[in-house]
C-alpha cells in the first residue's frame, strides 16, 4: 500500500509507538495523576489573555466575504509586517517585510526552505542530538540528513568534526538553539566561529553553504543567559520559528522563515520559499493563526513563561537527590540527563526501569544520541515533585 | 540559490505572473471595478452565520491551556468523528472515523496521499485540462504527472486514451468533479467504468491503483446533476476535499481524505497519511479551523451557494452574446470555453486580446489544454454583466 520509504519510517519507528502504548496502558491503569509524563513536548501554558479578545475581533467580522478567505501565499501583508518589526525587536537586527515569510508552524517553514533549495542528494547537517523530525523534513525532499555530534556533557558545537564533516554535498547546516533535547544555548561566539567555517567551506566549494537556525525555545531562556541572533552573523542564515510555545499556538501552525537581511540574492530565495510554500499545500499559513499572531504582536504579549523558572529548578531537585547527573538547561523545557552508570549507557533499558516506576522518558537515540533521556518539564510542578521517590527507586 | 527544480518552476511560471502583474497595472489605471476579473478561483461568499457564533464559543476558553494546542496528527477525535458522519450524509456511504484524516486543506491532503504512497518515479495520471498544482503536488514526491485529455467539448473521460496511458508505473488516477477548470462531473456510468478499468489494471500489474477523487466542488451542483460517490465503487477509492469553498474557508487550511470503507489494508494505508501529515509539516490541520468546520458541520449549515445559479445564467448569457461557444458548467464556478476560431486556437493570444478589453482570463495551457480560455465566475454578477461589450468586442 505504501511507497518503501514510509513504510521503512513505519517499520523503525515502531519501538517509539510501542513505548508510547505502554504508557498508556500505565495511565489506565493508575490514573493519569498518577503516571510521570516527562515524554512530550506538549507547552502546558493557556493563552495569552490577548487571544480571546482577539478571537471575539474576528467573531465581529467573521460575516465578511474573505473573513476567512485566501491571502498572498507569504501571509497577510500587516501580519508580515508586524512579524518582521517582532524579529527586528526581538533579535536586534533590521529585516524588512520582505524578508520574512509566514508558514505553517516552524514544521512548515524548515519543509518549505528544503523543497526550495535541495537538489536530489544534497545534505543537511545537523548537531546531535537533534529533534527527530528534520531527519524526516530533510528526506521529504530528496535530501540526506547527517548528524555530527555534539561534545558531550557540555552539548557545545565539535568545530573539528563539523569541518570534517562538511562536503561538497552539504546545503544546509542546521542547529537549534536553545536545544531540544539539550536546553543548550550557543554563546555568540560559537556562532561567530560557525559562520567563519560556513564562510570558508562556501567559498571552498563555490556555493551557499545556508546556516538554519531553527529557534523556537528563544524565548525560553534562564539565569539572563540570551540567544544571539544568526541574522547578521552569517549572510546565508535562514532563521526558523513558531507561534506554537511563546503564543501556545501549538495545534494552529503559525510560524515563519526570516533571512538574514544581508544576504545575497535573498528575493530569489524568497520567490522559491513562496513557491514551496504553496505547492507544498501549505497555500498560505492558517488565516486565523496569523491574525492572532498580528494581535498579540502588536500588543506585545505571550505566554506567562515565568513558571518554568520554577519547573526547572524542581527537575533539577529530583534528578540531584536520586544521583542523576544532568547538564542544566540554559534554555527550552527539557532535561537530558545521562543515563545511570548501572545501565551502561543503554538509554532504552533505562526508559523501562522509568516505566516500572510510572515514569514515561524518551530514550536518546530517539534524538541521535544513546547514552541520554530526555526529560520534558513542560508539566505541573506537582507532577515534577511526586515523581522524586520514583526517579530514586530506578536509578538506585 | 534554489534547487534546479524549482528554478525551473519559476522560469516556467513567469508568463503567469507577467499575466498577473498585467492585471494589477490595468487594475490601478482603471479601477478595480472597471477591470472584469474572471482570473481567480477566489470563492468571494460569507461564511455561514454560525462560524461567528463559534469563534464567539473559542473565545470564552481561549484562556484554557491546550485551548490551541496539538492534538493527535489525524485531528481532534470528535471533529473526525463529525466529518465522517457529514461525509456519510453528503455521499451516501458508510465510513467510520477512522477512514478519514482532517487535513492542511485538500492541497494538503493530496500531499499527504502521494507522500505516503509514491515511490521515485511512480506515476500519477490525471485528466486534461486539470488544476495545475497536480503536477507539482506529484513531483513533490518524486512522481510523474501525465494527464490524458478528456474528450473535446464534453470533457467527458477519454477511455480509449485512459486505457492506453496506464502502466506499471501508475499509482493513482486522479480525477476531479465537478472538474476545475470545465464544470464537468462525471456521470454515475463513467465512475463505475473507471472503476472496471482500475480494477482490471490493478490485477493486471499486480498492485492496487488508487482512485483519488478531488472533490472540492461537490456541493457546488446545478440543474439537479447528481455528483456520483466514488467510495462505494472502487475499493481502492480515495476522496480528497476541503471546506475552502462550502464553509469559505480558504484562508484557513481545512481539508480531509477519505478511504473507502471496503479498502483492504486501509489501516495501513492511514498510518501512512497520519505519518506523512506530521512529518510534511502541516503536524495536524489547524486547531481553530477543525473546531469551526465541526461546529458547521454539526449545525448542518454551509454558504448559501444559491447565488451562482444566477451568476452562472449571467456569465452564459454574456458568452452567448458574443458569439462564444461552451460547455454549460453542470457544477463549480467556472466556465471553459473554446477560443473563438479568428485566434486559431491561440488562447494566450485571445487571452491578451479580452485583456486590451479589460477583461482578465486565464489561457487553457494553463490547465493542459491549450485552445481555451477560465472564467471564473465566483464574482459580483453586475460584474459579469458589466464584461458584455467587452467580451463581444473582443470575439467580434
Amino acid at each position: 500500500m505504501l511507497s518503501k520509504q514510509i513504510t521503512g519510517y513505519l517499520d523503525h519507528s515502531s519501538w517509539i509507538r510501542k513505548m508510547f502504548e505502554a504508557g498508556g496502558v500505565l495511565k489506565a491503569k493508575y490514573g493519569e495523576d498518577n503516571v510521570y509524563d516527562f515524554s512530550l513536548g506538549n507547552p502546558d501554558l493557556p493563552p495569552p489573555p490577548v487571544m480571546a479578545e482577539a478571537m471575539r475581533e474576528l467573531a465581529d467580522k467573521a460575516h465578511e466575504p474573505f473573513a476567512f478567505g485566501y491571502m498572498p501565499n507569504f501571509g497577510y501583508p500587516d501580519a508580515r509586517r508586524a512579524l518582521a518589526n517582532f524579529v527586528n525587536a526581538e533579535q536586534g537586527v533590521e529585516v524588512a517585510e520582505t524578508d520574512v515569510i509566514i508558514t505553517c508552524g516552524a514544521a512548515g517553514g524548515l519543509n518549505a526552505l528544503f523543497r526550495a533549495v535541495l537538489d536530489p542528494g544534497d545534505e543537511v547537517l545537523g548537531i546531535a542530538p537533534y529533534f527527530v523530525e528534520y531527519g524526516f523534513y530533510t528526506e521529504n525532499h530528496g535530501g540526506v540528513f547527517k548528524a555530527v555530534p555534539a561534545k558531550p556533557d557540555t552539548f557545545d558545537i565539535d568545530f573539528e568534526a563539523l569541518d570534517a564533516a562538511i562536503n561538497h554535498h552539504t546545503r544546509v547546516v542546521l542547529i537549534n538553539s536553545p536545544n531540544n533535547p539539550t536546553g543548550k544555548i550557543y554563546p555568540a561566539e560559537q556562532i561567530a566561529k560557525l559562520a567563519e567555517l560556513l564562510r570558508k567551506k562556501s567559498s571552498q566549494f563555490v556555493k551557499p553553504i545556508f546556516l538554519l537556525a531553527d529557534e523556537p525555545y528563544r524565548f525560553l531562556a534562564y539565569d539572563g543567559v540570551k540567544v544571539p541572533s544568526v541574522l547578521d552573523a552569517y549572510p546565508y542564515a535562514v532563521v526558523g520559528s513558531s507561534f506554537s510555545k511563546n503564543l501556545a499556538l501549538a495545534g494552529e501552525r503559525v510560524g515563519y522563515l526570516v533571512l538574514s537581511p544581508s544576504m545575497p540574492g535573498k528575493q530569489e530565495l524568497m520567490s522559491g520559499l513562496i513557491l514551496a510554500n504553496r505547492i507544498l499545500g501549505y497555500v498560505n499559513a492558517p488565516a486565523i493563526g496569523q491574525k492572532l499572531m498580528m494581535r498579540a504582536l502588536v500588543s506585545g504579549t505571550t505566554v506567562d513563561a515565568s513558571v518554568y523558572v520554577e519547573r526547572r529548578a524542581a527537575m533539577a531537585k529530583v534528578l540531584d537527590d536520586a544521583g542523576i547527573g544532568y547538564f542544566m538547561p540554559q534554555g527550552a523545557f527539557y532535561f537530558f540527563p545521562r543515563v545511570p552508570d548501572k545501565f551502561a549507557g543503554d538509554d532504552v533499558a533505562f526508559c523501562a526501569r522509568l516505566q516500572e516506576e510510572r515514569i514515561l522518558a524518551v530514550p536518546g537515540r530517539g534524538f541521535g544520541m544513546p547514552g541520554y533521556v530526555r526529560l520534558a518539564f513542560c508539566v505541573d510542578r506537582k507532577i515534577i515533585e511526586n515523581s522524586a521517590p520514583s526517579f530514586k527507586a530506578a536509578a538506585a
